[in-house]
């Protein structure tokens, strides 16, 4: 295993391009997502090993439900499946997304608490039904809020940390609405190859390039 | 000129590595901010020949006032004399920021309402003594907020609109509180020169760029 000297202790996930792999390899577009779920065990388990603390994963958005309706169904069910194989890992397991809405798999209620698995070794975040403005807009309607408080704490995904490195699959350099308080002073890195195609490689480019950025927090 | 078939309507411009070409160039960081003016005027001119609806400038953020008192006072005469010039031109100027520190340059008070310059051409935004937090937060300031508010209209920024392209000098691939709301779709250009570096070939790239991008808004 590679070293690194210097480590993000918090990165996001941006699994895209799962369709136009799909596409490319002669596949309808929704059979692109059960092919996402293995890379991402691959990638969680190398981030184990390399002392990652915390983890997040764009699993699908309240945007997302807007597609035709046999891909809404195969992105839920690889989100499902994500979730329950990583019931037999070492995470501490955190679902976050619109779970008061039928679009919410009604199986990952129970995780919409931060729920210890085996060894807790890392803080795993996944976002299912998730919207940008759902979750900000629980600071207006908590009226415990007042102008003293910190918005960070106010909005609904604040059990989730300050992201350090962004890594996105399929090549797109956009945020599409993927957590925008905890990205703000994230650094982005971006991967033309789709996710479905992830290697090991990846997140060695990624951490090596990480290597040589600062962290100022704006500062 | 260049003609581009897709054009962003709106682009967000952080001009980023006024301190390092300063440095790099045998001269004190805080001297970098004067040379930042003019390839800002280069980029407005070249951006209203082109048809750009609306630009958005990073001036300075409250953050960036943490550092040493010299360096504050640069980029904040930068700011001024950056608005000062604008007033010249075509544009419906707003300068965006928390206006009721004493960080923020009082010459600038009359222009956090838009003002139309001459023919108006443009919609030109400023970011002066901005806070991501701080424009955030006036969403749960606001007693009229209800849950059934838009949170976009509910922020201090709320007159921005969303953000097509954002261009980035400097090679730092971060948004370091840039509008987080109007950056959510936004597609992200990095320029490795620095922001002093300026030259039209920049924004060509970066529109060359944009061509290949399509817009889903998460869809």
């Amino acid at each position: 295993m590679k070293q690194f000297k210097r480590l993000p202790r918090h990165i996001g996930i941006i699994p895209d391009g799962n369709r136009r792999w799909a596409l490319g390899n002669g596949l309808n577009k929704e059979d692109g997502y059960e092919h996402g779920i293995s890379p991402g065990f691959e990638l969680y388990r190398e981030c184990i090993e390399l002392g990652i603390k915390e983890m997040t994963f764009y699993g699908f958005t309240q945007d997302n439900t807007k597609r035709p309706a046999v891909q809404t169904k195969a992105f839920q069910k690889a989100c499902v499946d994500s979730v329950m194989q990583l019931t037999g890992q070492d995470a501490n397991l955190l679902v976050v997304g619109n779970s008061g809405s039928p679009l919410f798999p009604k199986e990952l209620l129970p995780f919409t608490k931060r729920v210890t698995l085996g060894k807790g070794l890392m803080n795993v975040n996944f976002l299912v039904n998730y919207g940008w403005d759902w979750d900000l807009r629980q600071s207006i309607k908590n009226p415990q809020n007042d102008q003293n408080d910190n918005f960070t704490t106010s909005i609904a995904s604040s059990d989730i940390s300050r992201i350090d490195l962004i890594i996105r699959w399929g090549g797109r350099r956009r945020l599409s609405g993927f957590l925008p308080i905890q990205s703000i002073y994230a650094d982005f890195y971006i991967i033309d190859d789709m996710w479905p195609e992830f290697k090991i490689q990846h997140l060695y480019d990624a951490l090596e390039w990480y290597q040589t950025q600062d962290v100022t927090l704006g500062g």
